[in-house]
């Protein structure tokens, strides 16, 4: 069986369980906080040298880090991934906006609202990551204007991986009644089979 | 003809003349300066609603953004990208760690020391990029100890994407002399067939 090691409360590490449990595929889960330094042991920097979660663990021993990496490897062969090269262009392109242009903003303005205290000199942070934050979501909700899901109008890994820090945006102040499509979309997503929460 | 519509000096477009170059292959290059505002007019905000370089657009208008995107998408059916599942998987891997690990840290440390004024607000984020790009350095430092390429044993599209910004590092700040590892495979790069340098 597979190993993910991970904090559930990550929306990077969220995005496999996610698709793992719409794939109905088993899965063994070991917590791994990175909040509180467990990511930087030696004994997980052995295993990723980048000192990040999610970590895939195949039965073999082989490992495999970056959480979309990982989705696309677990999601080869399905109907999350298609073969079509150019619809997995058009998937790897949202794959690295989500990493590059979404997430840097998105999930650290959560982090540093959730996890740091109310004096740490990151909060002076927030601004900036709220304005180019808010530039992220306005690239979803105009490309959401015309469509039902990121890609090739099916639902896929496009879809799960900016789901996982998007649902959650409130939590960092961002306030997504102001894009209405991204909220259909979400629903969207929540209403799919196999379909299970992040775990806070 | 494909176009790639990019920026000369930026590292992320000068992984698709590399990768170009490398394959043999015709392109139009459409210069658009990014330092300078040319990615936030409409007319490009109406090719790329998110305002990067690069942007790869086909024959019949078809567009694609995100740099390592357009690498896989460029690269398919070639030696860059291999067809094995587990050596995409490590592909990606390492894409995605260029563009969330070392890309925010070296090229932004590089962009603040050579495109902005040295009273720059965004001057006093250099401590942190140069600590957090040693970081990324150190990993890819230890990766190549043991190997000659990134992923396979094969020059490929994870050494294109990390050679980009890893080459020029100095610009930003970086002293590669500590990574002997790193200037080792640097040179392997340069002696491949078709290599082109990046135009300053």
């Amino acid at each position: 069986m597979i190993t993910i090691y991970g904090m559930r409360a990550s929306g990077n590490c969220y995005k496999l369980q996610l698709l793992l449990d719409q794939l109905g595929r088993d899965y063994r889960w070991v917590d791994v906080d990175s909040a509180h330094g467990e990511t930087r042991t030696a004994a997980y920097l052995a295993r990723n040298p980048n000192g990040k979660v999610p970590l895939l663990e195949l039965e073999d021993g082989r490992l495999l880090a970056e959480s979309d990496a990982i989705l696309c490897f677990l999601a080869e062969g399905t109907a999350f991934w298609p073969q079509d090269p150019w619809l997995r262009a058009q998937t790897l392109q949202w794959l690295f906006f989500e990493q590059y242009s979404h997430e840097p903003c998105i999930a650290v303005a959560r982090f540093i609202r959730n996890w740091l205290p109310p004096d740490h000199p990151r909060q002076a942070e927030l601004p900036s990551l709220l304005q180019r934050g808010a530039q992220a979501l306005a690239v979803m909700e105009q490309h959401l204007a015309t469509r039902t899901w990121f890609v090739g109008e099916r639902y896929g890994i496009a879809d799960i991986a900016l789901y996982a820090y998007t649902h959650c945006a409130g939590d960092g102040g961002f306030d997504l009644s102001a894009y209405p499509n991204i909220r259909a979309w979400l629903a969207r997503v929540q209403a799919q089979p196999g379909y299970s929460p992040m775990q806070h």
